[in-house]
């Protein structure tokens, strides 16, 4: 083994892959996303490589627009399974691998979060992991008694407030509360089943949660924010974010600016995991990496395509697909339009180069190449301080992963940067993160 | 098969089973109801001896008060997992038998548990099942930000709307909308996709759900209320009542009244099972059923005896428990007091006598005796009108289920009154109660 730095994995398989197009692919079956053996499989082969964690992004409604139309009918962003639901479901079936989904602070509430998630610790063995995303669309808003989701900072107030409240509920019970004595008929000791009383802004909870302390002490929490509130979150109390630079010295500031907001809640830099999303295309030559882009890319609807650009550009459904990206008119926000247009002007693309690059990881960082190409990326990123692992969001599942397995890991492996065994049974551990301890318990 | 009438059963299984003192049994494990292997092992005989559903009854808080003190932590109704969680885990690890939890109506969102439960019905092949409760305690209203619980009067008001915005959202997809066309790039049906649009005077969800539509057409419905409203929302869409009579006179008359009541909605009598909770102790003899009756009752600590009465009729824990039950002086619930003490003057019971009656299956139906005269009585409900089947709520878990399994079904099946096999893959199969209709598809 070489001294190099060990990274993180994580594998996000929501839906059928991160390309628009997945579904499509000739290896692909348009109905997996509903289906338990799906993921099964894919969980099963994430652990046989060795990953960290599985995960599920989420969103509690419909994002995907019908724009232009014919877009949504397009679309396999529409239907799939409940991440907890599923989650809970993989876990007897699985040993090692963290089991990591996403939950809103918006749409919640603390105490479900709280019991759920420490429910899902136990049942797994320690393998838990909760995603905090305070979502963000009108679609969510409307299935939830609203007119309009709430602005930015009411959200993310919320957010800092909800995380506190799960944290604390997680520390009802002190880890040896329960005394189980049968003949003297105690079943736990009182002194060690705590009350919270929160009372705060937005959330009024007395507790206590009645699901004794879990195996990691508390599920692993996770944050993909990129404001600065959410960073603030990720400092005080994650141990990952999946962050999603896409150029190397963003991702170097974006690291150093978030390890840097740790002391001052008396956390190490390193218990904190910065894990880039990276969406791959891998070929024992890069022709045929670039065969494999080209192939998913050519199965992208325009419909599909143009909706991509919809919420920035407008409708370009009127223009020539393969002439040049028009100024937009309106721009929704006005920024994202502007770095899609410089994007498209700096590199020369048509509107279907464009909207492909968008389509070929839902907006997310994209490789293509062979292994060697591709492991020299990860491990410049490791290396220069933007990465401490990657979630990996394979365009197609479960071919994506079972070509990075059979491809990738090996190259990380040769190159000492990934394990060949779990340190143990609890994410917390494979992570390399502590326990945290119960706030009650005299240290 | 003889001609009578064949029963449904469903097998409770929250905590350590249904006596205050079940932990404290010589073959119980006081740890088990955190652990996922413990329910495993009882869902796992249940599918085994072909019940129809396994259930998680439900709180989301503490209910348990330390009233007299002493007697919280002398209780093993503190610490669970929770239900859906729990539920989901076992689904891939069992093939038929039907999955039930409680989730309130009161303190959750329609969109959430419309998601949830599709989620869980695909997962588990269409074995999934819904108890709707309204929720009760003030325990459960201090952890979702408010003082006090809501009036009955709202709680089922809001519930009514709740199970239709749920059902709305089940036909968000009709059964064929996926069309899944690799080469036209058409992922579904656009006119099989509903909006539900629901603007009421409690939730304003508009839909659609993101899970298609479930291998049962929707989650099997259980209610449970005894209320008139409650009975009116089992009889507009529950498959299945878990009623609490205790007397066969009373019993009979629940289920004429609220079977009465769903030919307004359209249905059929036999479309809604009637399944009366009991707690069996079980001999080969009457003496030695007796027996296990009075082991257990002698392990329920006075404190915890007495919580049992506290609400109904204060602290008495200053009385001698082996003497006559005072008079309450200022009894909370005047009737249910009333009920109490009637109890205890017709019966001459002693204090400790009065709680052992309700420890011993907090509260429920008790029956102690030989097989034979157990499904003497189980047969006697079923003839009369008072019962389709029984929800077995055994004192001490994994060894009650184990006995009625060795000693009660093998009488049921002498008599013709329990299946053999399983009539199908899904509850509704085995319940016998039909798949109800997408609402937008044309009939």
């Amino acid at each position: 083994m070489s001294a190099r730095r060990q990274i993180s994995l994580g594998l996000s398989m929501r839906y059928l892959g991160y390309h628009a197009a997945a579904w499509r692919h000739p290896s692909a079956d348009p109905a997996a996303a509903s289906k338990y053996c799906h993921f099964l499989r894919i969980a099963q082969t994430a652990e046989a490589a060795k990953f960290d964690m599985v995960f599920l992004a989420d969103g509690i409604g419909l994002r995907t627009k019908d724009e232009p139309p014919g877009a949504l009918c397009r679309s396999h962003q529409t239907a799939e399974l409940e991440p907890l639901t599923l989650l809970s479901a993989l876990a007897p079936m699985t040993r090692h691998i963290g089991l990591v989904a996403t939950a809103s602070t918006t749409y919640n509430e603390p105490f479900h979060i709280a019991r759920k998630w420490a429910s899902l610790d136990h049942i797994s063995g320690g393998r838990a992991g909760w995603n905090i995303v305070t979502s963000w669309s009108e679609a969510e808003a409307w299935n939830f008694n609203r007119d309009r989701h709430m602005d930015h900072e009411t959200r993310y107030e919320r957010a800092g407030e909800f995380v506190e409240v799960v944290k604390g509920l997680w520390d009802s019970w002190e880890a040896d509360a329960m005394l189980h004595d049968k003949s003297s008929g105690l079943f736990f000791d009182q002194a060690k089943l705590h009350v919270l009383g929160h009372q705060g802004k937005h959330f009024k909870v007395r507790g206590p949660l009645t699901v004794k302390r879990t195996p990691q002490g508390r599920p692993v929490l996770v944050q993909a924010g990129a404001s600065d509130q959410g960073l603030e979150i990720a400092a005080r109390s994650a141990e990952v974010v999946y962050s999603a630079a896409h150029h190397l010295d963003a991702a170097r500031a974006y690291y150093a600016d978030l390890k840097s907001r740790l002391a001052k809640y008396g956390r190490e830099p390193e218990h904190l995991k910065i894990m880039p999303g990276i969406t791959l295309f891998i070929g024992r030559t890069e022709a045929e990496a670039r065969e494999k882009f080209d192939l998913l890319n050519a199965l992208v609807a325009p419909e599909i395509g143009l909706s991509y650009l919809y919420g920035q550009m407008g409708d370009l459904s009127g223009h020539d697909l393969d002439g040049p990206v028009p100024e937009p008119p309106n721009p929704l926000v006005k920024s994202m339009a502007r770095n899609l247009l410089a994007l498209a002007r700096r590199d020369s693309l048509t509107i279907r180069e464009l909207y492909t690059t968008i389509a070929a990881g839902f907006g997310g960082r994209v490789l293509v190449g062979t292994p060697e190409q591709i492991v020299d990326d990860m491990e410049e990123w490791v290396v220069a301080g933007a990465a401490d692992g990657f979630n990996i969001c394979p365009p197609v599942l479960p071919l994506g992963l079972d070509e990075f397995v059979e491809l990738v890991i090996p190259e990380l492996r040769r190159r000492g940067m990934f394990r060949t065994e779990y340190a143990g049974p609890t994410l917390r551990e494979n992570l390399g993160v502590p326990m945290p301890p119960n706030r009650y318990t005299a240290t």
